[in-house]
């Protein structure tokens, strides 16, 4: 398979620092898209997989899955896109599209595994996939998604991950302009779930133990904020939401919110990969018909969705914007939540 | 407010066995219905009420929520009724009706508390309400159930609580022909799970510790048994049903079943009631939008859509009668699991 060179931005291995690395990228088959990467959101996922937090690393690893950019090249049977448009592509780039989960545009959840957009075997080239961290991605055109053009180009990258992983569920569950949500942690992914629940009409909570972040979630939104380490106001949240986005990325205790699920509510769990040490009440859940649940990005078309979504009403995500050459930096303050509330980097920085 | 002795059978406290006893029950009002209790159902929670096993039991306890007769009397508004029908009564017999849950015909949930056929405040006559181990029973209108006529009776007595409490889930997620159910253990709620499923056109499996069971099983309507404790067998669950019925009265380790949840899948426990043991594993439900919910009996509108549907299909408990001077004994053998699987007082035993 005819490639070419790109320069990029990766580590050799979990201890070591993010550099400039040269990579390849396949010229575009068919059906594939190249994008001219504009901006690259920095996603928790990054970091993790940078340094083999969840094992399974393969090396040299470059991240980056909050991919915009603009259209380089398309080829020849590409019908959705053509030369100059923008173009996003998130945490996917290919499935089985055959299984019943792609079958339901579920593409993340594709049964034969679906082909992340980095770290995952790469089936054109026959490594593994690398990431947006770099000047240039090839991608089938069924998993580049059309980018409105009315919004901060830098602040849409981070809809690509963070904000579909909170939209997804929002519309699973059906919310709408009756609904009660609320929102259990304030970072890259809260910020993103407090918007897009207000945008879809809902009474939107926050869950934080920091009554210093009540004045910023309100800024972004927020009805209310629930201080959850305060008795008193999780007492009178008893029985409140349909749907509680908990978007917590360590382990805790989901017992407490749980209680302030309404009869037939749901809590999601989107940040949390792991084993959960609390032990799981189930009286208020079946006293309660109350529901825990999981659910990781979303489909192709439901990301599309959720990008016309945020076109209609305006909605991006509340970033910093770093040069590429800053990543190291930029984790360790995510390490520290010292971010409101995502990192976008300028992929222009790796041109100099 | 008038009201009439009767004859009873229950308990002065936790520790002594049940015994003949004389009740009130209230003369009916307007819309009161008076039933001759034909055959009581023997649930679980009678025992667990008996024993105190959940505190709160207030005493003379009298148990039984799985009523079905003969009306004797009805009020001057009853409408739904009339003297000589058959009818029957289950776990709720009054709530709120006013409350967002109880307007959805979601009694159980009543958000300002139903009352329960037994051990609940009797608004009526002050004390507590008495259950159906007794000749008769005063319940409003609203809180009665039809019977079909071309059902033995006798069997239809464990519909009134183990049928709804499997039928609600069933109903509640949407199980239908295409649907691919399993049941977590057989017993009472387990082996009305099997029926209920089948008779709604599901393939039923039935998850068991047991292979002794698998004969049972399958002549009960399952179609598939998995043995639980067998790795291999588990391992081709992976990722199968819509529904998962968990019918196990005590703490289990629910990970292994929602790893052969299908994706949008969900496990309803409907047997313990307490704090589970095991650390629920966040991965799986995350990477297939699998949930955990909880649920409890049902509303009377869908005990009624429950028992019409057992008439049409000609669905009944399997059970084993007995009369009520031998309730004690069947206690001790419910505990050990030994019957099949309902065990149904013969009321009239209570007149000798």
């Amino acid at each position: 398979m005819q490639k070419h060179s790109v320069k990029a931005f990766g580590t050799e291995s979990k201890d070591a620092d993010l550099k400039e690395m040269i990579i390849n990228r396949r010229e575009v088959t068919a059906k594939d898209i190249e994008i001219e990467i504009l901006y690259c959101g920095v996603c928790h996922s990054d970091l993790h997989t940078a340094r083999n937090d969840w094992g399974g690393t393969k090396y040299p690893a470059v991240p980056g899955h909050e991919i915009v950019g603009r259209i380089t090249k398309i080829g020849s049977d590409v019908t959705k896109f053509k030369i100059g448009d923008l173009a996003a592509v998130g945490c996917l780039v290919d499935s089985c599209r055959t299984c019943s989960s792609c079958e339901q545009d579920l593409e993340q959840y594709c049964l034969n595994g679906s082909t992340g957009t980095y770290n995952s075997f790469d089936k054109h080239l026959g490594n593994h996939t690398f990431g947006g961290y770099s000047q240039k991605v090839v991608v089938d055109e069924h998993f580049v998604l059309k980018v409105p053009e009315n919004l901060d180009l830098a602040a849409v990258a981070p809809l690509l991950c963070a904000g579909i992983t909170t939209w997804s569920p929002l519309k699973h569950w059906n919310v709408n302009q009756n609904s009660k949500v609320a929102v259990v942690g304030l970072g890259g992914l809260g910020h993103m779930a407090i918007k897009l629940a207000k945008g879809l009409g809902a009474e939107v909570s926050l869950f934080s133990r920091t009554p210093a972040k009540t004045e910023d979630a309100k800024k972004l939104g927020a009805n209310h904020v629930i201080i959850s380490t305060n008795p008193e106001e999780m007492q009178a949240a008893f029985g409140k939401f349909d749907l509680i986005i908990d978007t917590v990325p360590y382990d805790h205790n989901i017992n407490p919110y749980i209680s302030t699920l309404a009869v037939n509510g749901t809590l999601v769990i989107v940040g949390y990969i792991g084993e959960m040490q609390c032990l799981l009440q189930t009286p208020p859940m079946i006293m309660g018909r109350k529901a825990v649940a999981g659910s990781v990005i979303g489909g192709i078309a439901e990301t599309q969705e959720m990008l016309d979504f945020c076109g209609e009403k305006g909605i991006v995500s509340d970033i910093e914007i770093i040069k590429m050459q800053d990543i190291n930096e930029a984790y360790e303050r995510m390490l520290k939540s010292d971010v409101k509330y995502r990192f976008v980097i300028d992929m222009s920085s790796l041109k100099n």
